[in-house]
């Protein structure tokens, strides 16, 4: 008994299943089969290994940006005289994280405080004090309505309690002031970790010397590691003209893709830079970037403040990129389902064969055997 | 000799293998097979094609947001007497950047220079000078100790060298100070883009006209693609109760997600706006959110500073989405992929047929046959 | 006719197809057939099982970050005799998002205002006027040049128009200014969402409680729950020296992971932390974290400003995480898939047993029929 047991389980261990094929002669179905089988072994090899490195498993990253600006802009700006703008005064924010702003013009308005004043025009206008509902704000409000409608040069708006003087911006100052901004540099600085494979890289690659920094200016063919930008660059190549950008200003995406191949040695893992306007078209509504910010300060006693409408080029910085390592899980499992989509072929053949050649059922009786010998249909001998 | 090998090729360029199949009449086991098999195939249809749009090959999005706030709020602060804070006030960091904090609330220290002062009693207590350890600072200290323990009011307190006087933030406004905060509007523009198709959108799509966004405000049924949105609105989304919020602040995660079928025109291509509470339920621990920022200024050649404990809502700004357009590769191998789980029919069936069916060794002796004809086991001729 | 079709219909409902097999008794194939049986298997149960958990759909985080520093620091700067620094201070941004800079070190020229006057030293020099382009700026300039060289104390530099005094940066303070940020701590608050599944976490967990938040610190094997870093510990964590570090500045990220079987009670849900050296190593160009910042203000009508270099250390807190949850569609897709790779056991087999078996022509004809009996070829009876 025993011993017919461990029988069983040695023909379980050394026998082998293999299905028993019918072979068909036949040029048409032949080709077709073949073609499939082609087609995938092609996908296999050429997309699935090739292409998509099926044989590698994959890492994603980490990374950390940081960026310094160079460069220094002069001009005239009304009422203020010559004004110098340098790092500290057009990064915002100053810590130069992977989204900045680069200030290319702004309209000051000065020595702002708390107190009651009229808006200006374009902020709304009224026609008597029944316009101007006291404690609220109107939507383009430039602060709270004290209730009273006030004419001044011909012009009705709703007296507020706010930072008076109001600010204007309805002139947008041209040629933008920091027009000077289309040869200020970006040095960007981008490390990045793949944590599972533990390699660490920065963009400062092997090639790039401490001597290139001080002298290299990035161009995508002929300097493509350089991480030295110069702004009218980068603005060209979203293919827009830096002056008009620079006086309404705009959104600059910036993409680090790092597509590394760590069965490579470590030095052939290089980053690429890429850019994208996503600030949409100049005849798109609501374009441009521009946004309010305040340099406080305190005059005898009393809290006062300079407005800045600042316009620039904003800049989000985007690391993208995985590693690829061989292994060999990996390539099994390629393998594997590669073998799976094979059956593509038999599948679609068999369609045809059973289906639509002229001697189908004779193919039919010697691909199928009923088990049941059923007297009704007359069988073949198999 | 080289007849023949070209006989071979070609016998193997007009060959097709197809395996042979033994057909078994049961009703059990047919119904079995064929619900499976409809099973899969209405995965594959339905789910692999139709939901998860296998025939499409995707693409991931790069994105840019800007925000911008409007509203002015004023009141009395104690002290200070009436205020007005406007856009440049209340909004950190002043640029609008994806994640950004709207001020409801705040506490502030006027005047602070660095001396020597006591510091607030909720900063730690001390019986004697020994408990003051001379240069270092206590956990939640307001300053480096000099190694005195004063008596102000019946609370001892470590003297300390630091910014002073020390601020006293036991007491929070309540109502907040800028509860008018929600009527303020934050108007949101995301530029995205899918660099592979080298489609660009913004959620300012075609349906949102220049007049939109001087009047809409969004809202989830009537208003899906403003990119208007009212603070109170989004608080309400999130089921809190405004006031108490903006008291002791909060986060609140906005997902805008870019689902795109590229094979329909770019103009379906939509955004949809959710709210999530990232701050927890207030009956945590720590919850809220609050930092603390400062502004300096000169007086008398004497460097000083304002320090503001600001409570407000952090928005942290999400985009997620992707974008699929009909590529046959793809298509190909969803479909082959899809063939593969066909399998699981035959495996489960066979398992059924070969093991618990009452005729199984019949069906058995019709699936297999051996290949060596082994004497002590009668064979069924075949 | 009608009977027909629908006795046709019934026997394709009530059919099942399965292939017939040839079963082969040989030791080497047999344990091959079994031996990659038995691996598929063990992938499928091990890998895809167990490991990548394949029978649960899995959900993307969205997540929230907030920091809170705390600690003071205090010193001597030559010039200003002695200072202190608070978190509102040497926190940049002051709202603590999930990307900032901790001062550590910095070089201040207090009192800048924009004048004409020498440049220094460091940043170009000059012979004589013709190598100073009047109304440009050299590439490491401090301002725009006037056109002039002018000669002190032997150093020949272009005379600018800019913000005068110009920083002279030179010699970094050494030992850093603010070496007491070893024992700053940083209280991290992170909010995450599975959207689709419905359940939010903060890292706070039901272990964290009140007063762990008033004493605890992290460690990452006795506290690796406690949501407060020391900033010692976490430049310990990286293998990097303190001093030296918090000297020149440097990036370090931080990895919140939360992967979660929510299979499991949420309360098994919990982040792990992990530190990693984003900066390079010492010996690398262009290391460290440095940036420029102004602190404006108004003396006597004149706008001046104090500016800082500030070198620091910059944080990137990165939150990754998935959560799976058992899903019926999954599981069958897993087990399909899996099935599917079984296939890799016969196309193996019958390579071996075709190719390289000595027997191999007699199995080859126990394995195919030919449909067509051709006469050249002398068939076996099968």
């Amino acid at each position: 008994m025993c011993h017919r047991l461990l029988d069983g389980i040695l023909d379980f261990f050394f026998e082998y299943e293999t299905p028993r094929m019918v072979t068909v002669r036949n040029k048409h179905i032949g080709i077709i089969f073949r073609f499939i089988q082609l087609a995938v072994l092609m996908y296999i090899i050429g997309w699935v290994f090739l292409h998509e490195k099926g044989y590698q498993s994959t890492d994603s990253i980490i990374s950390s940006v940081s960026v310094k600006m160079k460069g220094v802009a002069t001009g005239n700006v009304s009422g203020l005289g010559q004004r110098v703008w340098d790092v500290a005064d057009y990064t915002f924010p100053s810590q130069g994280s992977d989204s900045f702003v680069i200030m290319t013009n702004y309209i000051v308005t000065a020595g702002q405080r708390e107190m009651v004043c009229k808006q200006h025009s374009s902020s709304g206008t009224c026609k008597s004090d029944r316009d101007c509902f006291a404690g609220q704000h109107q939507r383009n409000g430039q602060g709270i309505m004290t209730g009273k409608c006030i004419d001044e040069n011909g012009q009705n708006t709703c007296e507020i309690f706010g930072w008076c003087p109001a600010e204007n911006d309805t002139i947008i100052p041209e040629p933008p002031l920091l027009l000077a901004a289309e040869n200020f540099t970006m040095f960007i600085k981008n490390s990045i970790t793949f944590t599972r494979f533990r390699v660490s890289r920065r963009n400062l690659v092997e090639s790039v010397t401490g001597e290139d920094l001080q002298n290299c200016i990035h161009h995508h063919l002929q300097k493509p590691l350089c991480p030295i930008f110069r702004l009218g660059d980068i603005v060209s190549a979203i293919k827009q003209d830096f002056p008009s950008l620079a006086r309404k200003g705009g959104m600059i995406g910036m993409v680090i893709d790092w597509s590394c191949n760590l069965d490579l040695p470590d030095t052939h893992c290089l980053p690429t830079y890429t850019f994208h306007n996503l600030h949409g078209d100049l005849d798109q509504i609501s374009t441009g970037f521009n946004f309010r910010y305040a340099r406080y300060y305190r005059e005898d006693g009393i809290e006062k403040r300079d407005l800045y409408k600042v316009f620039g080029i904003r800049f989000d910085i985007m690391v993208q990129g995985k590693a690829g390592k061989f292994n060999l899980l990996q390539t099994t499992v390629a393998i594997g389902s590669g073998i799976g989509v094979f059956g593509l072929a038999t599948v679609v053949c068999d369609l045809v064969l059973l289906n639509f050649l002229p001697k189908r059922d004779y193919y039919k009786q010697k691909k199928f055997k009923n088990a049941e010998t059923k007297p009704q249909i007359s069988e073949s001998k198999d």
